[in-house]
């Protein structure tokens, strides 16, 4: 089984976005597609005259905010991705962490910083991905979730790809899970494609990390890759859609 | 089985949504949830600088349109409502028409006017609607189609609940079709709720639409409403929350 996250650049640009859903269309094991969209939500929300607010690129989610990712992510976008799978053959299903109970979630406690509405994910529903799979659907997340107390809440698309593989594997699957977005893989100089990092294992992660190589966005999306490691997906990988096509871009390894 | 629409008045007010979601989550029946959300979609529109169109009460869909009637229908009210039904423990799921290619439209040819991005359903896919059914979930389904082609198309609210209601009647299943709005029901008068008329006959109908008594967006919505009855739902009603609760508001009959 495969999950695969798409992220906002490769969405945001249509080139990319049909490369990519080729690519979903065309995979024969069971599929679940994880995408973001926050750069188009940054451009709605300017549209409407709210500014985006972020804090170590994690975004401060109000109730305008929440209405208008609502809004982007699991109006706009996934309806826009689902048309597209389904012109291509593939038998896709949007759904929000709301829908079915997908993926529950609960707002984060407000300790230094006060995110809004944002959710922790507490717990992904196995029994509905996989009785969806089981009548040929292939199931395409947004990174809304819900408390099941009527609360919408906007959490990390990363997060929702770890948590699904993550509960995936938990309940007997082989999983394989792909964070697809614009570099090639995890690079040790950014504007240098040949630096890719093939293997990267925790250990050699730490040290890169202390020693200020991985930086930025790279480290949470890291984390979330080494989270869904040890919770037992069988091969987790970073990379471009071009990469993982391929088998390649930077695999995490245990050790 | 009961197909319930819910119209924008009723969306619109928060106290009339809770009582909507309260009485759809109060069915024992299998039910199929429908909703539009015009008003919404209009003031979203305002807040983005585009003026809603519509000519006899029919949208007029253009590209920036139809980006924000998805916004709205699919993403906001769509995944508010079904959150919302989570709370009170239905276990809700949200589709457009995309969605497990759940309805499927054409785009509507242009005669005299082009409505723009408008589907007129082809398709509802009742195998699935019966799948999620059968799995113990209520679908909620929200006003935009595919065409199968990658393309999204903004589609009636009230003929979305029709064409569900007579695909559903029409593999077998005795439907209930209530079209829930802000009047009691169909009224002679339209300032004076005690002229409701209590059943409906298609040749009353017609007489009463020759002599003007029924005119405006009440003839689309009767004409639905009889088409479903033709199509064999064996109960169709229009009325307010209150009326439809207690078996009233105007019942449409054959004759």
């Amino acid at each position: 089984m495969i999950v695969l996250k798409i992220g906002g650049n490769v969405i945001n640009n249509p080139a990319t976005l049909h490369e990519a859903l080729d690519y979903f269309a065309s995979l024969i094991e069971p599929a679940v597609l994880v995408h973001g969209g926050g750069r188009r939500a940054n451009q709605v929300l300017s549209a409407m005259g709210q500014e985006p607010v972020l804090i170590d690129g994690r975004r401060i989610t109000d109730q305008a905010t929440l209405e208008i990712v609502t809004m982007v992510y699991a109006g706009l976008l996934n309806k826009d991705i689902v048309a597209q799978l389904q012109s291509r053959g593939c038998n896709a299903i949007g759904l929000s962490g709301a829908d079915g109970n997908a993926i529950q979630a609960t707002k984060r406690p407000v300790d230094t910083i006060d995110y809004g509405f944002a959710g922790d994910v507490t717990a992904v529903n196995v029994a509905l991905l996989d009785a969806l799979l089981r009548l040929g659907m292939q199931p395409v997340l947004c990174p809304i979730t819900h408390d099941l107390r009527g609360q919408l809440l906007n959490t990390n698309a990363d997060t929702i790809a770890t948590e699904t593989a993550a509960a995936l594997a938990g309940h007997g699957h082989s999983v394989r899970l792909q964070y697809c977005f614009e570099l090639p893989g995890v690079l040790t100089q950014l504007d240098d494609p040949s630096t890719m990092i093939e293997e990267l294992s925790e250990s050699r992660y730490t040290s890169l990390r202390e020693d200020g190589t991985i930086a930025g966005g790279m480290l949470p999306k890291l984390d979330n890759a080494f989270r869904a490691l040890h919770a037992g997906a069988k091969d987790v990988r970073i990379g471009s859609l071009a990469e993982l096509r391929r088998g390649g871009g930077t695999s995490c390894v245990a050790g």
